[in-house]
Parts: structure tokens; C-alpha cells; sequence
């Protein structure tokens, strides 16, 4: 067993005693922060950037020399896989991430090759491996990918999108097509997740961020069992520890029952519930993250701390609470807020 | 009590007893259909159409001579009032709604007019008054507005908005300047709502767009809240009949115990709820709208008669339920799914 001078992170994860909450925060190494701009306007584009595992692992580190988080989380992009399959990546100024080639057609979903994450997307697994020598036994290092459901609606959409209307047109007019290319995805992420554990991820996180457009049904048939498959298949063991695995679905509060026995150790939540509630719910099946809305950063440092410390006073079990914002962070937020909600969260209760 | 040839809508809100589910559909009268899109091309811009009387009866009634639907909706736009009360309302083409003069500040608040519907928006009564005239006693009218704080995110944003950064800003920064703007709101609404109902409009629904972009407790203090006073001041009898009011937060699933004691009739339903959940929930304290996702309608007849069946089998009660899509039917949709749409729901069960 690897040692960790602080690994409450994962002993949260896993529900085992903790002095304090740990905190890191979703897109802790971004724009809010001066020095991940000047990194980046180094590298060339965003892409550029995320495939260099050097200036992946300086950006990676950056908010760990500023404030004192219980993690380390992977920079890379969720959508370093649909590229891997062949999609062509591409960000356009101020209109987000696009794909020079969507998939629409039943036949080019069965053309779609399952990436080597060892080959395509060996720059991210040498990022891991850098970060992991850089940290030194620090803090742990999250690694993480996207859902099926939320990568299957760039692929189709070829972009960002509000209605998904290509992605439901295939859902409904061609729910078999639509199985095939979220068996392909998921192939591909549970491929892309192992190798970061062998890597040495030491948590994982899948982001599903479009879950909470689909009906209930379609949720569980659509995004939570390609979840649940890929959970599955991860190691969950490696170098002699347990290697947690955090579900997130934004605008899926009202599921959290399901999620808790899809296999994951935690469930992400954002701001639409309250903890208390969340917790309630799951009881002791699963570990909980998350859930300030990140809005509150906009506020000062008084609204931070009390906004903090309402989540941290209604979470009501002794540990399995990993504080963090219920989504990313906002470019426009003042790093001294996040220094603000780091020190409230380490502080409470004595910290 | 004027008579109406069709009632059933009025029955259902209220509970009574129905000869069979009636069915409307959020903006009924839109970009999907050909003869919508030649008048709005007539008319000039989309702010032309609005506020012309004669060619808004016009698009009203569209949908109706196509098909058999259960009510009219006003045609009109929720940014009416915040462009009477002076923001400079204007549509970029491509780019959804954007006002010149955004709110951001108490001063600029204080500022702000109530507008007299009867002067700023006479042309929203015109319309009522003219489409009451020309329905004939045939459906009835349904008037509407926007909630006091989905209005409040355009009003500060100055166009639609995805993160809802100003606002946020605003809530969490300075909560009393929101509460000075969300008052002044309420009260232009609930005059606007009182003029709809005195000019014709027989049922008024109150569209939430954003309420489920809140936490819980800020939901209730400062969407809900401002709703059920706006609810509380409408005349709840008009031509010897009641006027039922429906409320619907889109992503407000979570909360429609709350909802339900707001004094609403109804209570609008999207697509990430399963109704016969939603039912057990609320049981006979208020009436149902909904539950269809609008993607559905880019499936073929089999798909939309087999997923509008799903919802009236799982709707439990003999009466209470208004069908309905889950949000606003999207602008590339063939009209013919919609005629399948209304057939599976009038003869269900024989209708």
C-alpha cells in the first residue's frame, strides 16, 4: 500500500473516520485562476494544453500551491475520448467544444473504433503518471471521464445543445442504434478509466453531466446502466488500496436511490437538494459530495462561510461527506473566495 | 356564466369530473407550423407580431383549425412586461431575447414602473379581448406569465443565460435588492395576470422557467414565494366561473409538496417525473398538467401513441390531469406527429 500523507479524500469516499471533511472543488484548475490563463496562453489551444502532460500536470497542480485541498483532480477534458474515437475535437472561440464529425447513423456508430487508452490517449495516462511522481504522496489524485449519456450527446450533436434534439431523435426513433453507441462509449470509458487507475488514479469520478435531461425510465435504461457497467469493471483495488468511484448526475437529485446501487462509493450532488435530504436518503449505502451551488463565490466572504457551513452543519453522520461546488467552478470567481471556503470547511468543528 | 361548448380543461384543473383527458400544448401556436411562420413573416419582427392584435388572435387560432385541441393560449411572450416596464425588449436573430437596458442595481431597481396593463400592454388585452371574440365559446383562453423570478434572470442577465452569473451575483450578494426587484416584478405580474383574466382569459398558468436553477430553501423564498402572492391577489371568479391557475417550475419536480400548498389549481409536470410518482405525491390537493418530453414528437406515430399512452395509464385518478408536453413544443417538429399526439389522447379510452 502506497502511503499518503492525507488521504482523507478517499477514506471519506469509503465512509471510514475522518478528523475533518475534505474538500477539493470540480474544476479547481481553471480560468478563475491567473496562473492556469498565462499556462494556457503558453500552450497554444485548450487542446494543446490537455495533450501536453507537462502543462497538463503544472495546471493540474497550480490551485494545490494556492490552497490547501484534500485532492489533486486530473486536467483533462471529458470529450479526450469521443476525440480518440475519431470525432476530431475542436474548440471554437467563445462557442465551446465542437466535433468536425458527429454520429448519427447506425453505421457510423458500428465504424467507430474503441480507443487504446495506452495508445490515443496515452497523453493523459503519461499526465497521471507525472502527477502522481510530482505529488509525491501528498494528496490523492482523482482521475475521472464523462458519462456514455453525456458524451453520446456531443458525438451526436457535435456540439453543446440545449434541447438535444438530434440525441433524442436517435433515443426515440432508434432506441437499438442508440444502445449500440452508448455500448461503444462505454467500452471505451471503462477502457480510458482503467488505464487511469493503473496509471495511478487512486479515486474516480464520471461526470454525467446530461443525465437529468432524460425521463426516469430513460435515465436508468439510458445513463445509470452504462454507469453501472463500467463500475463494474474497474479495478477496485490497486497498489493495496481501494480505488473509490464518485457518480455524479447534475439535475438527478430526484434518483439518487437508483444511483446508490449502481456500485459507486459516492454520489455527487448539486445545489437543488439539500444534504440533509440527500443523506437521508442514501443512508449508509454511499458517500455523498458536493453540494454548494458555485454561485455563492460571487458573494463575499461572509455569505461563503455561511453558505459552507449550513451543508457542513447538515450533513449528519461523522464522515462520507467530500465537500465540494455542486458543478464547476465559474471562470469569474475570485480565487480569495475559494481561499475563503477552503478555510471555513477545514476550520469547522476544530479542524 | 358564459357557456363554452368545451369545458373540459376548466372540469380538469378543478378536478371535475371529465368525459375524457383535454389536451393543449405549450406554444401550440409556433415556428413548427408553416402558416405560424408565414404570418410572423408578415408581421415583421417577433416584438410586431406580439404587440399587433389582429395578427396575434391570428396565430392564436392556428393551431386550432388544425387541430382538435381543448384550449387557446394567448399567443405573447413572457419578456412583455419587463419590456413595459422600460428594459428595451428587442431579439437578436439566432440569439433569443436581449434587453438594452438590464437591471442590476437597487437604484436602477427603485426606478423601475409598475406598468398599468391596461396602457403599456393594452395590445396583450386587445388580443385577449379579440381572440375571446373570435373563439366564440368554443375552448376556452388561457392567459399567462412569467414568474417573478424567471423574469428577474433576463431582467439582470439582459438575455437568456446559462450559469445565471449576474443574478446569483445579486441573490447571494445583496438578497434585499433581489427581494426589492422581485417584489416590483410580483406586483407587475399580478396586475398584468388581474387585466388577462378581466379582458376574457379563463385559466392563467404561471411558467417557472428557472426556479429549478435554485437551491430548496432559496426556490421558496424567492420563486415560490413571489407566486403565491401573485396567486393569492388573482380574482378566482370571473363571468360566474372559477379561473384556475396553473403553476409549473420546469426542474421543480422535487418540490411539488410546496407547490401544492402555493394555492395554485394545477400544477405543470416536465418530463423528468413520472406523473403517477407525482400524483401519489400531490394526491387531490391540486391537478396535473403534462407529462410528454417535447423530443418524443421527433419519433414516429407509433413511438408518441405509445409514450402519451404511458402517461394517461400511469395518471391514477379519473380526473385531474390537463395533457400536455413537458415543456414548449421545439420549433422543428412536423405538425403531423401533433395530430397523432391529440388523436391518442382524445380516444383514449374510447373518448
Amino acid at each position: 500500500m502506497t502511503d499518503l500523507a492525507n488521504d482523507r479524500l478517499l477514506r471519506a469516499l469509503m465512509r471510514e473516520p475522518v478528523d475533518r471533511t475534505p474538500i477539493w472543488i470540480m474544476r479547481q484548475a481553471g480560468r478563475y485562476l491567473p496562473e492556469y490563463r498565462a499556462t494556457r496562453a503558453r500552450a497554444g489551444s485548450f487542446m494543446d494544453l490537455c495533450q501536453n502532460p507537462e502543462l497538463a500536470c503544472e495546471v493540474t497542480l497550480q490551485p494545490l500551491a494556492r490552497f490547501p485541498l484534500d485532492a489533486a483532480i486530473l486536467f483533462s477534458d471529458i470529450l479526450t475520448v469521443p476525440d480518440a474515437m475519431g470525432l476530431g475535437l475542436y474548440f471554437e472561440t467563445g462557442e465551446g467544444p465542437r466535433f468536425r464529425d458527429p454520429v448519427r447513423s447506425l453505421d457510423a456508430i458500428e465504424r467507430l473504433p474503441v480507443p487504446d487508452p495506452e495508445q490515443e490517449l496515452r497523453y493523459v495516462m503519461d499526465a497521471v503518471r507525472l502527477i502522481r511522481r510530482e505529488l509525491n504522496g501528498t494528496v490523492p489524485l482523482i482521475g475521472f471521464a464523462g458519462s456514455p449519456w453525456t458524451l453520446a450527446t456531443y458525438m451526436i450533436e457535435g456540439a453543446g445543445s440545449r434541447d438535444f434534439a438530434e440525441t433524442k431523435r436517435l433515443l426515440y426513433g432508434e432506441p437499438q442504434a442508440m444502445h449500440a453507441l452508448l455500448q461503444k462509449v462505454a467500452a471505451a470509458v471503462s477502457a480510458y478509466l482503467q488505464a487511469q487507475i493503473r496509471s495511478g488514479a487512486q479515486a474516480v469520478m464520471i461526470f454525467d453531466t446530461w443525465g437529468g435531461s432524460l425521463t426516469p425510465r430513460h435515465y436508468r435504461e439510458f445513463s445509470l446502466a452504462y454507469m453501472q457497467r463500467i463500475i463494474n469493471e474497474l479495478p477496485r483495488e490497486h497498489e493495496g488500496r481501494r480505488v473509490p468511484v464518485t457518480l455524479f448526475t447534475k439535475g438527478g437529485g430526484a434518483w439518487l436511490e437508483w444511483q446508490a446501487d449502481a456500485g459507486a462509493d459516492a454520489l455527487g450532488l448539486d445545489w437543488t437538494i439539500e444534504i440533509a435530504e440527500a443523506a437521508d436518503r442514501v443512508g449508509d449505502r454511499v458517500a455523498l459530495q458536493g453540494n454548494l451551488d458555485p454561485s455563492v463565490l460571487y458573494a463575499g466572504d461572509d455569505v461563503v462561510r455561511a453558505e459552507a457551513t449550513r451543508i457542513l452543519d447538515g450533513f449528519p453522520f461523522p464522515t462520507g461527506h467530500v465537500f465540494n461546488l455542486g458543478h464547476g467552478i465559474h471562470p469569474g470567481i475570485d480565487p480569495d473566495r475559494v481561499a475563503a471556503l477552503v478555510e471555513t470547511v477545514q476550520s469547522y468543528r476544530g479542524g
